[in-house]
């Protein structure tokens, strides 16, 4: 195994029960704990959209901040924060997306992105993959390429990689 | 005026009676939207920290870890998500502050930090300073040094400062 990836198994803590009944929750916050483990994690996340032209990473509320943020940081590339509705101030895109129970929706700003865009999506964990082909379809409505979508940890069991089509989606941990 | 602060305060877009009506919120995804900008601010935030050995970078829900985490990951430091009540999978410290209506919480991970820690608080904008000041008392709760506050934008009008005790808090922009 990557001494990378051993390090991360090594730090993510399984939280059962959380948030409900039946699920183990994959808590990362004792993986944010170890300040050298997170920055190689960010650099090991940037690694292979280094040389893809990427102009704007699309990051999902809230947790998807933390990888997103520092990734755009280093390419020099805008930051698009993806967020739940009525909390971003101007005009916004919306989509929605089934939840187990219910419906829930995303929102971006009308002006975030503009021709010429290459966007990379950006989350903590990929699980049944609900959000994050919500987010790669909220990113489509502005006509530009998603060059790929990069996670911490992909929860393979959950399939969410097929929702994705064939875009390159990237993952340092898979369970 | 500081090349960059004139790059920030093009940038800002002013939001009218956001989130209610009298209030003009700042508005800092068009900043975000810069790529070049944005990396640029985030190395600015980081230089007055570089060598106050800042072992905790402790960001506000959710718009302080845009810039706490690429902070966070320059300093090669620990991470820490101060985030609304209910968020956080693991047993928390919890810390209530005023709104103008009501109240508000923010919650912390109990083991986010030990002995030997020396903590940043980061938000995006230093308005009323409730939010920061009741995040310095959660941060206070693990008994660690809190060596300052970092803000993008400090709204001066508001002497949030003046809740945050002789901390040292530096802002890139005031108004």
């Amino acid at each position: 195994m990557d001494p990378l990836e051993a390090r991360i198994r090594a730090a993510v803590r399984d939280i059962p029960d959380f948030p409900k009944p039946g699920i183990i929750f994959k808590d990362i916050t004792t993986v944010l704990r170890d300040g050298p483990l997170f920055a190689d994690i960010v650099d090991a996340m940037v690694a292979p959209w280094r040389r893809l032209e990427i102009t704007h990473v699309v990051a999902i509320e809230s947790r998807g901040f933390i990888f997103g943020a520092p990734i755009a940081q280093q390419l020099r590339a805008a930051f698009v924060p993806m967020r739940k509705p009525g909390k971003l101030p101007a005009a916004v895109r919306r989509e929605e997306y089934d939840l187990e129970y219910g419906r829930d929706a995303l929102e971006v700003h009308q002006d975030a992105m503009s021709r010429g865009a290459r966007a990379l999506i950006v989350d903590d964990v990929l699980a049944t993959g609900g959000t994050a082909a919500a987010a790669c379809r909220l990113a489509q409505q502005f006509g530009v390429p998603i060059v790929g979508c990069a996670f911490l940890i992909e929860l393979g069991f959950l399939h969410g990689r097929d929702l994705l089509g064939d875009r390159r989606t990237e993952a340092l941990v898979r369970y």
